[in-house]
């Protein structure tokens, strides 16, 4: 297959060609290899090739919707069996597990070819993807530039044209803030939508859910489509799903009343640039017939430090447990290089804490849930916000392993200020690649909808693409 | 109405009776209060008296399937605007909140007319009710008995024939627990079955639900029929309900797959004779076409420590955080007389484990999720097991004011020992009453479905109670 007929085609666009015989999942695979090759040296998203078995998958795999479509899993939370899972450090640098993670099972029915692993930061902790395990994963954007965490190899793999669309997950952003990052579509689908287990089970104490970066929003509904769904064992159902996220996102929505956002969770300061872009953005769909309705003083009123508290003290109590059960696997203490300084201080802060703090944190976030149930309960579809209150930062500013522990909680709590309270109350939300800053970084925006709703989101996301309000395609 | 006609009917059967003319909402009252008004002074369910209210809910309730049946709410977790709820604590004496509790609005709207309060021990953390605010409740068969907790009160009044079903709630075994003590049927819905918003949100973690304890299947089943159903704001949704519970509870199941578990997961002994009745219990299903096949040992691998040691982290550390919360709301420190001794013993526990313990018995109860999913995924349609593994315990003995922790928890491991994994894991379970030990003191077993089964136990229950299993209508 030419590069070319390779790079412009998304998941769906392959399938369709490997269905209708005019390419052979082979000769796809050969693309997507020779892509990687080409282009991971310098931007280092892969971290795990898994070509020999990629090709036995071409070869074999007949049915399913993606049937011989290249695809890329992090290397963080879901398992192939036997396969190392590295999840960005070296304390868990080549675990593996005996069989596949449900998730992966139902990628492989759906025929998609897993030919590698991507980068993410230590534990998938940080917005930046610069783990000392393996090294920075550059934006092919601007590769002086993060492409973002902790999903950053799948982005900059789907951005780089590696695969149209990659596997990513979302515990306080890390979907949406490298799509944003990186140029893509980047949907965290509703708490319990996509499974976990059996060996994530509940990431973060619910935070984390799992889905992809994609280039179309066709892509992210089709895949949604097919790994969607309970699984026996979880703690969390998501609403009934419907019959078809593809049909959906095929179908302009009824005209929406949304609700637009701009002041950061976190409290930090947004950048001009991006305000306006927001706004623009904001502006544009109403000329597809929505109405939007800024927020007011007391729509949401989520109080910053609590909001940093209860999301930070449930993140790393988690973190701090699997890093111990982790040295009880291992059989041996904790050592000085086994995890990053950033790492290292959110274990501790995780053993500092007490379990009444966990709970306090749980009951905080509760009652955040309930804050955007009444706002979205008032007569609001969807809430437009940012997705990054800051441009993308140059690689190195967010430090793993620096001890200025005021200016990495500074950086991230502009990365996370508009993405993590929607982990923490499990409501679905997107990131869509809607401008470019003056500088050429791309500035996503985040549409959210109430629990259950990325049908809705995905309908919107495909109105505003086929309008012309974005184009994600590789511009080759 | 003569207390004859109103101690034989159920909330369904009061119902009808006032649908169809044949006597007064106002009249149902006036026996329900003559009951309580006899009764309560030995049994001390009613804590709370709302005789004017109901007098007003009576006269004005014209619609809902519930129109004119005399309630009681838990003194617990559910609040009436501006009733004081008190949680059976002297720190909690009086608290009120502006609303009605989602659950209380539906209950209203069904008509249902709460006519007081029942008792409960401090926070619901005991498995009896003998709470130093209100004394104890005494067991209506055996009144030097315990009526059993945290539903004693509800218990109590539902068997001694003040209400012919109650609002209760369950953490541990709240509901089951009081309804094997006191020879009554006691579903604890799916997590997420029923509302717990919007002051409450979320139970010890996800552990405690609410619902009721009944003297009849349907009434259960109608019950929940008006009072399940999402709400906006909640942390876990509950699989689809079905049309009708009510009818469901009217049909036979087709024949099920019973596994039958003998074994407490705590490791308690379990009482002989309570061996012996529940093995009686699961022949006496296969009388009705039912298979019993008893677990093996492989089946359930649940570790008595882990599964204790899990279960009272996230438990304690909720209780010590509720009390913070309470103690920021009065302005002041926690003082000598505020909580009884073990709940002190608890809020020192809660403060003084760590959030990264709280993180490892999270993971370790969804390990358990994990474990009864695949159970029941290997053809098991329901799991029958002793609602406790002792008879019910002479009050007093099991001291809330006494320094032995190690008999107070000796007690709670047999009582608890069957019903609290099925809080931390979300399954619903109904405690059915079908035995009395030689010694006159009912014995219940416990039926356990999966995720969302709770139409399944209600039909096997209406199945049992419709072949003579049991009987709990009122012996007057």
């Amino acid at each position: 297959m030419h590069a070319r007929d390779y790079l412009a085609q998304d998941g769906v666009g392959l399938a369709q060609l490997i269905q209708e015989g005019e390419v052979s999942a082979l000769e796809v695979l050969e693309a997507a290899i020779a892509r990687i090759e080409a282009r991971n040296g310098e931007i280092n998203a892969v971290v795990l090739k898994l070509y020999d078995q990629a090709g036995q998958s071409a070869r074999t795999t007949a049915a399913g919707a993606f049937a011989g479509v290249p695809f890329l899993l992090k290397d963080l939370g879901q398992y192939m069996a036997d396969v190392p899972t590295s999840s960005g450090s070296r304390l868990f640098a080549r675990r593996t597990q005996a069989q596949d993670s449900t998730l992966v099972t139902r990628y492989r029915q759906a025929g998609l070819v897993i030919c590698g692993k991507t980068n993410t930061p230590e534990m998938g902790l940080a917005t930046t993807t610069e783990p000392v395990l393996f090294g920075a994963t550059r934006n092919p954007l601007n590769t002086a530039h993060t492409a973002g965490g902790s999903s950053g190899g799948a982005a900059a793999a789907v951005a780089s044209g590696m695969v149209p669309m990659a596997h990513a997950s979302d515990g306080g952003g890390s979907i949406r803030i490298p799509a944003s990052c990186c140029g893509l579509v980047g949907l965290k689908p509703t708490r319990g939508r996509v499974p976990l287990g059996p060996y994530g089970v509940e990431g973060w104490g619910g935070f984390s859910t799992t889905h992809a970066i994609t280039r179309s929003v066709r892509d992210s509904a089709a895949l949604l489509d097919i790994s969607s769904g309970e699984e026996p064992g979880a703690p969390y159902y998501a609403p009934p799903k419907p019959r078809s996220y593809q049909a959906l996102a095929a179908r302009d929505p009824q005209p929406l009343r949304c609700g637009l956002h701009l002041k950061a969770f976190s409290g930090a300061d947004l950048h001009p640039e991006i305000r306006t872009l927001t706004t623009a953005a904001a502006k544009a769909c109403e000329t597809l017939g929505h109405r939007v309705i800024p927020t007011s003083s007391g729509d949401l009123p989520i109080e910053p430090t609590t909001f940093k508290d209860s999301h930070g003290i449930i993140a790393l109590a988690h973190v701090a447990a699997a890093i111990d059960e982790r040295l009880a696997e291992l059989g041996r203490p904790l050592q000085d290089d086994d995890i990053e300084a950033v790492t290292r201080r959110n274990y501790n802060a995780g053993h500092g804490m007490t379990a009444a703090q966990y709970a306090w944190a749980q009951n905080r976030i509760r009652k955040h849930g309930q804050i955007f149930a009444r706002y979205f309960n008032q007569g609001i579809d969807v809430l437009i916000t940012p997705t990054m209150a800051v441009l993308p930062p140059r690689l190195g500013e967010l430090d793993m392993m620096s001890d200025d522990d005021a200016t990495y909680l500074d950086i991230l709590d502009g990365m996370i200020g508009f993405t993590a309270i929607f982990n923490d109350t499990g409501l679905p939300a997107i990131s869509l690649p809607l401008d470019v800053s003056a500088t050429g970084l791309p500035v996503g925006v985040q549409i959210i909808a109430p629990m259950g709703g990325e049908g809705l989101l995905l309908s919107l996301a495909g109105q505003m693409e086929r309008a012309g309000l974005f184009d994600a395609s590789l511009k080759i």
